[in-house]
């Protein structure tokens, strides 16, 4: 059932609160190729939103500056596949922000899945998480940036994906590389894989 | 059979020959996160070299003084993960000098598959090259920068993988997070997914 039904999932990029190689409660950085790479991932797997999230002025406004080069200015109009991806970047001071506005627009509350590079108590497969979305559930997709998120924000999360492993014991992917896996894990439509 | 065997497999990212967005044979230019962001999902992944080619001088100076500060230099004594994963990386000048060491090291030519963004008529399923992979083939698998490789470059090869779809028409991924889901595709351990 739902096959073609559109997914409903945002992603949000937390630059706020994660952790650093100390596991100490840091604010990361925004950077500009993170938010090309997720915007870009986003848009291909039929992504509705991806959510910015920082708490610092300073940072939302770099950030806005970047999307709006590409969704209003100069950007846009000689690479208009760089427009059509950054139009779903969307900068929230935090987490409380988005949810908000995802149970507006969806009428209800979305699930929210962290992701994590250490394996959860709350773990859900890649499975489940894709029949979740197929029957309609709507999902919020929490990616950290840095060394992750902070343990306050995993601990309030509905379920955690587990993390991606090759066959041997390194797992020190980029946040982008990360965003693009499990977008395709979730996502990608079975006949086309 | 063979499934903890580790793959023979080896990832190139060709700056030369590739296109332009009109279609044209260029040479592109070396960019510090692809480096980093191959590395780290070939290390991931278990790919044994990530080969960065490029026919430019200047720009393989560059590339080799990236991977040098963090596998000989500061960078690796501050982050060891980082170094771990740049040591996967060789610069070189062109596809013929790869093939040429990677057939002496695995004692045999290894089979070349494209990546492409459009349908190729030689396409070989995921599934197929998993397969293959799994039997103990060898393999060497190009990405493209820019707007992806030339057209001699795919004539010449042994097959291409399908080109990455979500569920709409838009596909312009980054070759960072193509780099990424493909090798997860290939090779994730199916008990770790």
């Amino acid at each position: 059932m739902g096959d073609n039904r559109p997914r409903r999932i945002d992603v949000a990029l937390i630059h706020h609160p994660v952790v650093n190689r100390c596991g100490e409660i840091i604010g990361s950085a925004v950077t500009n190729l993170d938010l090309h790479d997720l915007a870009r991932a986003g848009r291909t797997y039929g992504v509705e939103a991806c959510w910015i999230v920082t708490p610092y002025e300073d940072q939302q406004e770099l950030a806005g500056q970047i999307v709006r080069h590409w969704t209003e200015g100069y950007g846009g109009t000689v690479n208009p596949d760089r427009k059509e991806a950054l139009s779903l970047l969307r900068v929230r001071s935090d987490l409380q922000e988005v949810m908000a506005e995802a149970t507006e627009k969806w009428g209800v509350r979305p699930l929210v899945f962290a992701t994590c590079a250490r394996l959860q108590e709350n773990t859900r497969g890649y499975g489940e998480v894709r029949d979740l979305l197929e029957q309609g559930q709507p999902l919020l997709l929490l990616f950290g940036t840095a060394w992750g998120l902070a343990p306050e924000v995993l601990s309030g999360v509905d379920g955690t994906l587990p993390p991606l492993r090759g066959p041997g014991e390194f797992n020190h992917l980029p946040v982008r590389s990360a965003v693009a896996i499990i977008l395709d894990r979730l996502l990608a439509p079975a006949e086309k894989r």
